[in-house]
């Protein structure tokens, strides 16, 4: 059986069939030869699922959705305060091929235009290896396969990188260029080279949507700050130079390149990629975001609609007899963010437990932010302290142990050891 | 039993006690002789619980806070198109002082600064009653309470408005104003001068993190677009006019007032208030924007991270006998937005149900998106076309009726009658 | 026999006769029903001479020519640091439709555009009689005729003055403006709607070529230091945005106005007046600017090619005999400037005079720049110190008076005495 | 005997002798090294006298005074046209360290700032030597003696020329630069080492000033249009960024360099130059400035104030007997410019020559400008055609023959012809 989510991937395709305008960009061959009428469209989900339709397996060049996953690299091995003193966060509000530097820094207004581009590449740390293979394996980590160069791409690149030696050079003179002007060029342009199909690009993005864990792997490749504060990068910063536009608009974190590709995050949800090489104005594909627009609406992407977390952490509570005493089990579920928290905490006042004993069942339990582990713990200190006996089922430890100020604390189950209780 | 909650907040007004840097607005004598100490914090779920801590009962004047929900009043009026015909939507990237008119057409860059809340005011529907009238009822309906003007705060502004008289000559000049300059003026500053308090702020925000239905009244009072549109330019525009600043560092889409309050959205979840006069040099309040950053960090609200949808809408899947047949019922619960829709669906095709009879039980489902009615209904039509015989418990009508081809459809079912059913 | 001079302007109309691109200004009736074809030229010497062609007695409103002027008035009447403080000299550099406010201080970059024109009308001293009575008798006294308002066009720009309010109270509200604002509009529309001929405004633009002298009359109407300042203002911010495309290719300081009409002024030697009704986009008078291009190539008035004064102050030397003793005789000319007299000077000392009596006849000069004046002082002195005896002709009293340490002076003698003495 | 004029130098160095503010440049030691307390100031007049006081003879680099002369040498090697396309001639009204690149072209604003002189130095012919030779051997062309390198000053500036070398790649990416970027900025870089003292830059400038002929070698080594384009682009762009500033104020066509020189160039009068290292924050000499600002005051130098030809050509007019018959002899004097060629022309209208025969006697007029040829020419026309007799006395050949319609043409006499015939 066909998933409805093939099905309607083909029919986005065929739905911009008659898109036609624009044009690859030219001004280097390898790009200009492209064939136009090649599309793709893929999603993945946070869980690693991959659907894909139209050119799938058609590889072309990452160009600047390189952007974004050098930016992380570059984060995650300088901090975030030292890329931020190099390189700003603001939409430069400019015309696609201005300088976008501020007049009195010198600083790139942003990663995601070509100047913020190249302070990034050079913030990489090279580990023994070059920048360039450091970047590659990184891409490798997070699409799951072997990242290569088109070298063809990548050579004609280099013949025609007056501008951004340019602006390498400028960065370079006002103290924002981490090193070489030439080297971090090559390094930059041999990057945006990386050959890639529109599967890759989606389980890329789908490890920005987890909150930097790769979804098939498992493997933490971004810290959950870093991730953070790249998608609210591509949210301002990575389409258009309208920032106001593509938000209210589209609503996804998203970024282009110029060989056609467009890249859209939906945190916690999926990742999403998009490819059709003719150009508009911007720079952008025309079909692709024209098949960005769809997704976010037809798919309910938009970050300010998408965010419905489940409204309770609580799925059941039951009154029974555990180890021949009364007991309330409170059976929690999915993510404890703060609306779920909130909503237990609300119920524990509301109607507070009638039993001696307490369970908290958590073996249901995604993920706890700080702000759940913490109001939990107050909770559980409030009962403590009202007299309770409290118990939690906690297989994965989400939560700390503490012990009250007259040294009472709560005590740990194995899922195993309450069901034989209950039995 | 006190909710953690409020500790909470009691806790984060007494961190920033510390904090007294900064002047209360001293353009007029009303806002200059304001209680600097004076300091709340409000917080609302999607509920319609509210928090609040600190002078949560002290009145202010709502100020620029007015704008996003005028903004919004407009839309509902005119339609979206209309209002951006007037009215744009990009970040003024440009000191707050400037008149942020784009130089070609004369047009407000944003609603949130002071030319484009003029242009607002003036696009509200006036229905029989001045357009002051319509907007206090308005936010009554949004706060749940009469709201009213502080008269002697409306009268010293009208008696310094030269700067919005000069704009809003300017606007009418160019066709950007739909109403008489000076009117709108009068109405605007009217307008900004509601009394609040910080608990009335956040319900009417939490109104915006509901999509638009007042959580206590479960009134509509927004269309979803309307308010997801509110929420980007509040994203891009609401804070600071480096937007990147305040969207990577504290990601909610926010609004401040000159008087010193401060409001906050995080959709789907909570709407939030802060309250203290002390103004930095961007007119936001010293304190509040602190108290912002930490309730962000404290409780997980940055956009780019609060959102983790339930990860499966698939509450759980048992095999039993129905009416003497074997059938499979699915139980479904919380929100279906794609990535639980996906995961369902994901289930069916991995491990397609055994038996002829399929029960979807949607009893405990809070809302279904499009993306998951479309999905759903594709996915039966799919199950009815292999042979089954599809049975839906959907007591709120979520999800429409269809036949197939062969004209087959699905069963609808009360919970009652599964329950029976099933004894 | 007709003066060559008028022959030039008539060829000057007739071989710009084919220039019909443009359109008259719509945005009032008054100016949209101008005859299109309408044409005049005139040039006015710094003696006062007239010399016009074309439609030369055909009435126009002055428009934004009115600017220069009532800037030189406010100059005189506030003096000019006080005006600087209010208004800036500098070029726009931006569309001629941009409000030119300078962003930190609501500044009017310069007084040519229309917010520094209204701060400029507010500054104008109205002693006793309204500001535009004043304005219209200075315009009296710079053009030798009664000038009056057009009614008809003060009345319809009224009607749709709402940029100029929207820019009167933002200058207001940051305090850069000295008068009311509906006040200081309605004022400048009647200033701009004051009715003139090309040869009125030849004559205006001719006593600002003469240093502020109305050449007829002989009235200073305006100081040496305001005359410069103005012209400089014009030089640079009178016509185009880009200012230096004016400068290096016309190099005349200059003015247009929205009616039609184009001053420019060639300092020490002329002012030129064109009038065609069909404007270009930037608002200027399409033949008019033609006319001043070519006045500019044909007339050698290029500022910085035109100015070639005189190699030499020194018009003959002669040895007589005078009252029976040998004297040398200097018979100086025109106006003395640094150059002029650095040539007598440097004369005077690679050929120092040989007699004992050396006498400078100043008969023949015309004006005494400072620099000349002190510099003769001290050549004076040290012909005394080398011990001969100095007599001035000098009957306009242009150099002062002076002793020497050892109470020697110069003696001064009639042109009368003069002439006898040596008969 | 002592010039005054150099009495005069002597006092403005003393007389500003208190400013001490400013440091010298600092980006490189060999400016960072340089005695901050020299101090010399020149002046040239356009008959090629040098006055010359303070450390006349220290040598400095020329730094961006070369900027304006390479500038008309390209535009005498490529003409206006193509230097026009290249570069433009606005002022940059930014800040001194902006780039100064137009957004949509990435054409240098003007030729005074870094990235417009590099393109200049770029369209300079090399002919068979480098570029930097050419320059250098115009310079000495202009200064009259041989201009050498200091090497240690390129060579530092080489090792730091990231910000030239950045500038230089982005204006080959747009095509705005016509040579390779390294060697384009090497040579702009030597350029700017050359050495010069105060008398060399007086003397360049008072090339400027005399219309682009070497005052002392009478050579032309630029064509008046080109000098009359290079003076307007040093009035509005030479100086500072706010370019009405120095026009107002100052009204001097000038260029500062970082080494502490400042040039400037009255048209038709004089060049000076002013050295002292401290700088102030746009890069100029503190001291330098303030003593242009005075030299422009004391000897009346302002471009608007400064011009002041004679008031008539017409040296005087006598009726006398010419080979026996009754003859008026007009001798005329100085530049025959606009206003001289009026005032004649009024003249013979006013007053019509009573005799058959007509002198016109040009043996003391220094130089006729198209206009006064034109003018002239057409006049004589007029007379012949009245029935009168013309005789030139031209011996420079200033004026062009001609015959009129019946054949008749004017007769050209030796000056000693002239006096044998009167006497």
């Amino acid at each position: 059986m066909r998933s409805p989510i093939l099905d309607y991937l083909d029919t986005l395709i065929s739905e911009t069939d008659h898109i036609s305008s624009g044009e690859p960009a030219d001004y280097i061959p390898e790009l200009a030869a492209a064939d136009p009428d090649k599309v793709a469209v893929a999603l993945c989900t946070v869980n690693g699922t991959v659907y894909a339709s139209g050119d799938a397996d058609h590889q072309f060049s990452i160009q600047s959705m390189s952007k974004p996953f050098a930016y992380a690299l570059a984060i995650e091995d300088q901090g975030l305060e030292r890329v931020r003193d190099l390189i700003g966060v603001e939409p430069s509000g400019e015309a696609f091929n201005e300088l976008s530097l501020d007049p009195e820094t010198g600083k790139p207004r942003n990663p995601m235009i070509n100047a913020g581009a190249i302070a990034t590449h050079a913030l990489i740390a090279s580990e023994g290896q070059s920048r360039v293979e450091r970047v590659l394996k990184f891409f490798g980590s997070l699409s799951g396969r072997t990242i290569e160069i088109d070298e063809a791409v990548a050579s004609s690149e280099l013949a025609t990188g007056d501008r951004n030696l340019g602006l390498a050079y400028l960065l370079h003179s006002s103290g924002q260029l981490a090193g070489d002007p030439q080297e971090s060029v090559t390094g930059y342009i041999r990057q945006c080279a990386a050959s890639v199909t529109v599967s890759d690009l989606a389980l890329m993005a789908a490890t920005l949507a987890n909150g930097g864990v790769q979804p098939r792997t498992g493997e933490r490749l971004l810290c959950r700050e870093s991730t953070r504060h790249l998608l609210s990068v591509m949210a301002s910063c990575g389409m258009y130079d309208a920032a106001g536009d593509w938000l209210t608009g589209v609503g996804i974190p998203a970024k282009s390149g110029v060989a056609g590709g467009i890249i859209g995050v939906l945190p916690g949800q999926v990742g999403v990629a998009v490819f059709s090489p003719r150009l508009d104005g911007h720079g952008n594909s025309v079909r692709g975001v024209e098949m960005m627009q769809r997704l976010s609406e037809d798919l309910g992407l938009h970050l300010m609609e998408a965010s419905r977390p489940a409204r309770s952490a609580l799925r059941e509570t039951r009154i029974v007899s555990l180890e021949g005493r009364p007991a309330t089990i409170y059976v929690l579920q999915g993510d404890l963010v703060l609306s779920s928290i909130e909503a237990l905490v609300h119920e524990l006042i509301q109607s507070p437990p009638t039993t001696d004993v307490v369970v908290f069942d958590m073996a249901r339990v995604d993920e706890v932010l700080p702000v759940a582990r913490r109001t939990s713990s107050e909770m559980a200190a409030k009962l403590l302290d009202e007299g309770h006996r409290i118990v939690i089922v906690d297989p994965e430890s989400m939560v700390e142990d503490f012990t009250d100020s007259r040294g009472r604390g709560i005590e740990r189950w194995s899922p195993e050891r309450l069901e034989s209780a209950l039995a």
